[in-house]
């Protein structure tokens, strides 16, 4: 096992009618931002709730934080916080909205051109707190430090990480997701899925809980899933689904061992190009990364095969294809596609991909750092 | 799944040499005031390494904090907090000093007589800030807000909990516990099983998620705890035991689940009469607790047998029983004797056991609170 250090102060409040505690969680005095996207919080019910938990509370507003939050939106609501001074942020939406919510917050009291968080990994010092209401199980962000934006005038996907940029608490009610689309529950399963295997599925590390721990969250969500897609209502298979989604990154699984990242590195960029849901990225790299780097995987890839699929019978060769196999089929069996040409991406945009990770200079990915601009081609072009 | 909150607070530092991180979690201000055991400390170079870190640090030193840490014991620390206005506490040891720590920390700002935050469950609103080193893997107290004293007086051993006495943080370095004897890390493996088993084996409540991840510690544990009574020193066998007694009972695993604790229970009035390790107590009770209540458990107890145990063959009756046995002889394997006879104690002591917990006033245990007074004869008349 490697040396690490495992923090996460985030309280979690999960389960039916936790919004109606939040007003506990925010100090009494504080003037409070409410951000949110597109504005399906106000359809469902969560507008309601949240607002009645913080009636008499001083409530500002700020809606239409998109998918794969902008820079130049979030930018917006740093000039109110600013302007208004605001003490506390309240995310209530989905990865994207918790995610743009940690770049405000640490936009605010940012010196100089806060885009320098991501593009130049320029420290953060300070944030403003916030706090977090989940209504779309997926992320992880509810429970962790990471934030993905994107500007959307370069059509830049970057990532920066904090510890000050943990939410205080994250509501997590499974009920206020009964609503969502099919096809983003769809894309939550895959993306914590996904989570889990970039901390997983690289190289034995003798720690086997953390192996075990991410494998359970592998199972059920292969068993939960589907349950929860078949009936949205199921509140047990939902509340498993989201539970599921939160710890597969927060930290718990990834400590002590090697972790990839690769199949987000080059999913990031084919949002950023074409506009793919961030799981519909991850479906279509994963199983190609696999699939290109069984070599140095090969002894995870078998024990996921027996333990997560139970495939014990043939050759090493044939249970490692079988295992890549099931992969992909799990997430074509629960509604996403996993072709580049699913998503009507053509393998021009390979060199562009590459081009655009040498310009921003190529630091090699992967648990063995060994994914150069080759290997990337190589998982792009089996993912075709 | 039930409605929950989780809330763990504390830093963990993992592994090898972190005791030379510790000075960066301190107040650099800060009187400190290292608390101990008995001294194997000073022998197996722990203390070395704290004195080292803290070059040039104000700190104080209290040790002798007893095994099952005694309420006369601990006072004594609180009068020397108070007198010299420590304003830091760095718990250096076992399960038993981390727990006397807290109680310890709890106690200094208390008004009135301490001992009452045990016996009548004062509230308890402050605490003294403290860190840990832990030195024995077992009892989880490095990683949540439990403590049990024990009053020597009238060999009471009670239990308090308090969200004001999370550690700050802890050092878990599982070198530091290689000098340990043999007893103590058989005692550690059964009572981190134990502690899965207490919120792991109820009845099904919908929580797949939280099933596997306690069968993930208790697998964990089947497998690593021979191989490091068998090597002491073979570091990652050690660092998955150190690590395993710490999720055992970090509130991760009981998050959103019913749990029982009757063995616990029945265990800590072994301890205070015949001054049993705690382990050996539960390795008398566990087994016991599941055979009396296995009609209510009996789902289960199929489950446990079936994933934890590959127990698959036979009817149901013959499979729990299996399941039941195999626990006992796991105990049993890393050297933990499981009947009341082993350690000399004759079923007299049950009238007393009993008279104790009524006159504390009997609450009954277990996840269906359905466990009286005859219900515990039953148990440990089984343990004879």
């Amino acid at each position: 096992m490697e040396n690490f250090v495992f923090y996460n102060p985030v309280k979690i409040l999960f389960g039916k009618g936790q919004i109606a505690n939040i007003a506990a969680e925010i100090p009494a005095e504080a003037k409070i931002l409410i951000t949110y996207g597109g504005g399906s919080i106000k359809t469902n019910g969560v507008y309601d709730q949240v607002k009645a938990a913080l009636a008499g509370r001083n409530v500002f507003e700020f809606g239409g934080i998109e998918p794969n939050p902008h820079l130049e939106t979030l930018l917006k609501a740093v000039e109110l916080i600013r302007k208004e001074s605001i003490d506390f942020i309240l995310a209530v939406g989905g990865g994207s909205v918790v995610d743009g919510t940690k770049f405000i917050a640490a936009a605010v009291p940012f010196k100089g051109d806060p885009w320098d968080i991501l593009a130049k990994g320029a420290p953060v010092t300070a944030a403003v707190p916030f706090g977090a209401v989940l209504t779309l199980p997926a992320t992880g962000s509810e429970m962790n430090t990471g934030s993905v934006v994107t500007k959307w005038e370069t059509q830049e996907k970057l990532f920066f990480t904090s510890p000050l940029v943990f939410p205080r608490f994250s509501v997590l009610d499974p009920e206020t997701t009964y609503s969502l689309p099919p096809r983003q529950i769809s894309n939550g399963i895959v993306d914590a899925y996904t989570h889990v295997m970039e901390q997983y599925l690289t190289y034995p590390a003798n720690a086997p809980l953390q192996d075990r721990l991410a494998e359970s969250i592998l199972k059920t969500l292969i068993e939960e899933g589907p349950k929860t897609l078949a009936n949205p209502q199921d509140y047990d298979a939902r509340a498993n689904l989201v539970w599921s989604a939160t710890l597969a990154l927060n930290g718990l699984i990834g400590a002590g061992v090697p972790q990839d990242w690769t199949t987000h590195m080059i999913g990031h960029e084919l949002t950023a190009l074409h506009g793919l849901d961030h799981a519909q990225t991850l479906a279509v790299v994963l199983p190609s990364t696999l699939s290109i780097k069984r070599d140095r995987k090969w002894q995870k890839l078998l024990q996921y095969g027996e333990r997560v699929w139970g495939i014990v019978e043939g050759d090493e060769e044939e249970r490692v294809n079988l295992a890549i196999a099931k992969t992909r089929n799990f997430f074509e069996s629960v509604g996403v596609r996993t072709r580049l040409s699913d998503y009507g991406v053509g393998l021009d945009t390979i060199p562009v991909i590459i081009d655009r990770f040498e310009k921003r200079g190529f630091v090699a990915l992967g648990e063995h750092k060994d994914v150069n601009p080759q290997t990337v081609e190589q998982i792009l072009t089996l993912s075709a």
